[in-house]
């Protein structure tokens, strides 16, 4: 498709920031993209800019009545030096979605995902060679209309930004402590679990401060309502491996349908490993950890890829996955996983997409 | 106290909007207040300035993570123009207690009220002075850390600003028609539902959307877990009069604790009229509205003070209030509340606070 986009380049490129010391989300790239709506004009004035501040009214709904969703994907460095997405279209599916849920108009897929794909063209020596690191990309829409009654805005802004990040495990694959949250909720049915929106994430904060204190990682979040079955692990989805089937809550309307989990199912089928999505109990996985039959767990998302589980915390009552040690099975979906993403590791699936 | 606060008068006043076409939140005065934190700092630097944007980073948390709390109260101006707010202790008080859930550290709430009344007198011929008009008052605190990690900011904006508005009820005080929602769910136990906080106001969009297609100006909130249970009406707390006594839901941990609600119960007990807070299934309030002990229904909140309920919509199922018309206790509590409110009525209660 031709693309009819304005672009601004910087004069004043930024110093890159050293490879080692990345961490998540915290340096920029020198451009971004925007794009603005109006309700009388629907979607314009797509361009890339030099990255610079959004000036806002202090009444913009966002501010208020947090009208806003994202989206969250990585640009890959391959060793002979390709550029590759990873299923980019699934983001911009999920956004939409996000969007409905949100009462936010719905953007083109196609026409930005080829957005997306100029600015990492422009962007490509942003792109962090070394193994485990990558280009994050962060889409977004916010409402911008300064109006305080609470409607839909009329007025929204779209951005996209990219950040390098570094590799998550700094020191290799490392399993972590999760805390079975028994008090605080992140999302119920009817509510905007399965949409990728601000408040879920602000509706978390508490309960991780809580789960760092006691000295956990992140928490494992239980069902609104009954408060007895898994739900997700932090910002990412959970699996388990219980007797040899590998097990992940099943999308019950409060789960965010992540990319990643749904990869790793696919993969799972490609391996011929028994692999279901129903409701799981934490009664479940605690009698499970008993008899010796809970083998491994490990949370799945975009940043960490995977995530392996060592020690769940429910009720102070402890158990202990695998020793706390890193499953070999989930060692084998991180390998294929990142391979794929990083293109050293051929892909059946047709998920890699290159940016030219 | 004395205050230590800088102020910058703005050098271009605006005119002043026509006072029969306000609206709600539409309008806004030509200063605003504003304070920083840092964490290694806390809040600092006080400010009043002239109204203008805000310039954020575009990775500022509050857009991706929705780290974000807001109160609202009004400023009304007396026959003999004096100055008055109503609880604005109240407000202060609910801000921390917003801050806590969504991990915002603590204001100060002396001085953040004796800052907001000096916003107030700076602003005064703002208010305008017809009756149901007043100054809305929106302070509210946003997270700035340019940072895409999922924990909560090191710094933040405070600021308040102020809107003219009309009288709610441009034509008087009249009925309102509310479809009782059955797949939206605004909030749950253990979620963020007490606190007031952008991503409740995000999750009722939707739901407020279908019950307008389909004819009704708000939505009545059902809990999140059984769906059985009244929560509250639009972004308002709700009451019934049924059989002589008023109801009203139980603060469970999942309902906004609002001050207009604790005022009516006040005023109520004052009355010497029967009111209880328990737990009411619409179960409940159908039957009484079948056998004709549902007299009069209302909602509470800031904005419109008192909203009676004319029709609820429940599966289809219709239920007339009082013949449409606005209930004799309804209207009795509007009367006495506004008046407090505008000073036209005595405060028994110390509830009205002068600005000088």
């Amino acid at each position: 498709m031709t693309l009819n986009l304005t672009i601004v380049q910087t004069t004043t490129k930024k110093e890159k920031p050293d490879p080692n010391q990345l961490g998540f989300g915290k340096y920029f790239t020198d451009h971004m993209f925007i794009m603005d709506y109006a309700t009388e004009k629907g979607w314009y004035d797509p361009r890339i800019v030099p990255m610079q501040n959004i000036s806002l009214h202090p009444a913009a709904k966002v501010f208020h009545y947090g009208q806003t969703v994202f989206e969250g994907l990585k640009a890959y460095r391959t060793k002979d030096n390709r550029i590759l997405l990873f299923r980019p279209d699934k983001n911009m599916e999920r956004l939409n979605h996000s969007n409905e849920r949100l009462s936010i108009p719905p953007v083109d897929e196609e026409f930005l995902l080829e957005a997306l794909k100029q600015l990492i063209a422009i962007e490509k020596d942003w792109i962090p060679p070394a193994e485990g690191t990558s280009l994050y990309i962060r889409p977004y829409i916010i409402a911008t209309e300064p109006a305080l009654g609470v409607s839909p805005s009329n007025h929204y802004l779209l951005m996209i930004i990219l950040s390098p990040v570094g590799s998550y495990y700094a020191e290799g694959i490392h399993p972590v402590k999760i805390y079975v949250e028994n008090q605080y909720v992140r999302a119920v049915q009817g509510g905007t679990g399965t949409a990728k929106t601000a408040g879920n994430y602000a509706a978390g904060l508490k309960a991780q401060e809580g789960a760092s204190e006691k000295g956990y990682s992140q928490v494992l979040w239980l069902d609104g309502v009954e408060k007895k079955y898994v739900e997700e692990v932090g910002s990412m989805n959970v699996f388990f491996k219980i007797n040899g089937e590998v097990v992940t809550p099943v999308l019950n309307g409060s789960i965010l349908n992540g990319i990643t989990r749904n990869s790793i199912i696919h993969l799972l089928k490609h391996m011929n490993i028994p692999v279901a999505e129903r409701k799981i109990s934490v009664e479940e996985l605690y009698q499970a950890h008993a008899n010796g039959t809970l083998e491994e767990a490990f949370g799945t998302g975009t940043a960490a890829v995977i995530s392996p589980i060592g020690e769940l915390n429910w009720q102070d009552k402890k158990m202990v996955v695998n020793n706390g040690e890193t499953g070999s099975l989930t060692k084998e979906l991180y390998d294929t996983l990142t391979g794929i993403q990083n293109g050293s590791v051929s892909d059946p699936f047709g998920w890699i997409v290159e940016v030219k």
